[in-house]
């Protein structure tokens, strides 16, 4: 088995968050269904971004914030993904590098741009995600480099790129490259209306080449078409080895095997923005898990770091979390 | 005289912030001046980007963000600088017009890009600001439209671009028509350094052109090269009809002629970022001035406007000014 030299290495889309408030009416005016995650063609981008208030710009994408708060940790990523030749692509760039994330994906000349989220956030802290692809789907095989990949103990995949035929190949490329190398592959469902429109799909690679699977309660109920989230935690523990599913403010459970976890979530004090909670619990979770620690131990990491996302605006922490969680003795 | 369609037009850089947290060892070892304002040439925006930490991009520009706060206290406002055609071009374009401000001047194709500050936050809350002006300098007279200048009450101009002659020149251009419309000049001096730079010139004007002075203690004491901030108000009272001079926790002081009124700092419960101190006191000291306040209530309006802004990171409100003003009884 070749040297492990990351603990995680993430393939997800490259995205940078453009973040503004608004009111539910501005929602309901330009058809985005609050709380969820549209794809959007570069008309309605640059409509809703003419209609939307002063941004606030951040470096986002769901596989990156969850290694930006794994290297947090104090553990080694790295991240696959593709930007353009373009101000926004290097402002990605840097932002991923500073966070101590390895990141060694070439940027993409050419017409499209790299891709943005516009995020609407209601005075609730809730986040309506408007996304525009940009180049970011342009992610391919050759893009994988197995070398990457064999060297992580885990590959996190982000279910968003099912959307694209071309990156769930590099999908499966790297999972297999990963299942080969002895090592372990984890899968996040991402969003609720993703999972619809590739549930076979998703159910296949599941149940084929997951170890670890993350999902949240709608994902997980769509996932299984199930009536209750019980259901679905059934159908969830016997397609894949270890799955964690988190709930909001219920916290989140664990299950591997017929062993199962229950985790709170850890108090915050006031939610300001609830982009990247679920991107955070995977960074908690999936360190945990890297540095040998029990399931619950695992979960409680996940919480904190969700905790911290949610108490401010944007997806990337804006405190060391190996400090946060010692000061918290769970490290 | 022409129908008053702006309370305050401003003439400025054009500039994206790039905000990320730094120690003062930091500074040091990149040879920054901890509190002051650096201009840097692509090769140091290049090595101390890639060296700074993750960032947070928000549209910034010392007079921009001054008419944004005068637009957010419900007045009316028009803007003129300098934009690249690209991303940040469009960013600042987006943000300054979503803030309600008129912005009109016309993106400059070409090699060099929209202008971005390197704003580097020390735990203190002190920002060191490291200007990378891309094209920004290259406004010039033509992009000096002479309706709008005409038809606002006053014209603020930027000290920032005193550093530039085609700039200057625009400066120059714009206070000649505002007077000969019958309107009022404001200017601020921006920074001491910019001010040791160009000293005499600074004086000039001054004497010649402005009706209206901002300047914080350092930039008053540099320009007149005065021993204690007593003798530094005294010159200004003969130099200018209006000036309101700021100290940092001391509140202001505004002088008009024998008269002087003293107004005390608004409270903050936490600094988090001084960047805009300066601005938004302007803001709300100009906004009271255009509209028919007395000089202690302008002094206030800047006072609660600089408070909002140094409670959170970035230099453009995050409330409405005018609803924070009716709070505290300022309206």
């Amino acid at each position: 088995m070749p040297a492990m030299r990351y603990d995680v290495a993430a393939i997800g889309n490259a995205i940078v968050d453009v973040i503004a408030r608004c009111d539910d009416a501005f929602l309901a005016r330009h058809g985005a269904a609050k709380g969820g995650m549209r794809l959007i063609d570069t008309q309605t981008a640059t409509e809703l971004y003419a209609a939307m208030g002063p941004g606030t710009e951040l470096s986002g994408g769901s596989a990156a914030n969850t290694v930006v708060g794994i290297a947090s940790f104090g553990a080694r990523a790295a991240f696959i993904g593709k930007v353009a030749d373009d101000q926004l692509g290097q402002i990605f760039a840097h932002d991923i590098r500073a966070a101590g994330v390895a990141f060694a994906t070439r940027p993409r000349a050419g017409a499209e741009p790299t891709a943005r989220c516009l995020i609407l956030v209601t005075p609730d802290g809730e986040r309506t995600m408007n996304t525009f692809l940009g180049v970011s789907p342009k992610l391919d095989d050759a893009d994988v480099d197995p070398d990457t990949i064999r060297a992580a103990g885990i590959v996190y995949l982000e279910g968003y790129l099912f959307d694209q035929p071309a990156a769930k190949a590099a999908f499966h490329r790297a999972a297999d490259l990963a299942k080969a190398a002895g090592r372990k592959v984890a899968l996040t469902l991402s969003d609720g209306f993703c999972v619809d429109r590739h549930r076979a799909e998703f159910l296949a690679f599941i149940r084929g080449k997951a170890d670890i699977l993350l999902a949240n309660e709608k994902e997980i109920m769509a996932l299984y078409e199930a009536k209750s989230f019980e259901d679905a935690l059934r159908r969830a523990q016997q397609d894949v080895p270890l799955a964690a599913l988190t709930r909001s403010a219920k916290g989140s459970l664990i299950v591997a095997g017929d062993r199962s976890v229950t985790v709170p979530a850890a108090p915050v004090a006031k939610v300001a923005d609830t982009t990247g909670a679920g991107d955070l619990y995977a960074a908690g979770f999936l360190f945990g898990l890297a540095s040998d620690r029990d399931l619950e131990t695992c979960g409680h990491l996940g919480s904190l770091a969700a905790a911290e996302i949610i108490s401010h605006i944007g997806a990337r922490p804006e405190v060391n979390l190996a400090d946060l969680a010692r000061l918290r003795g769970l490290l």
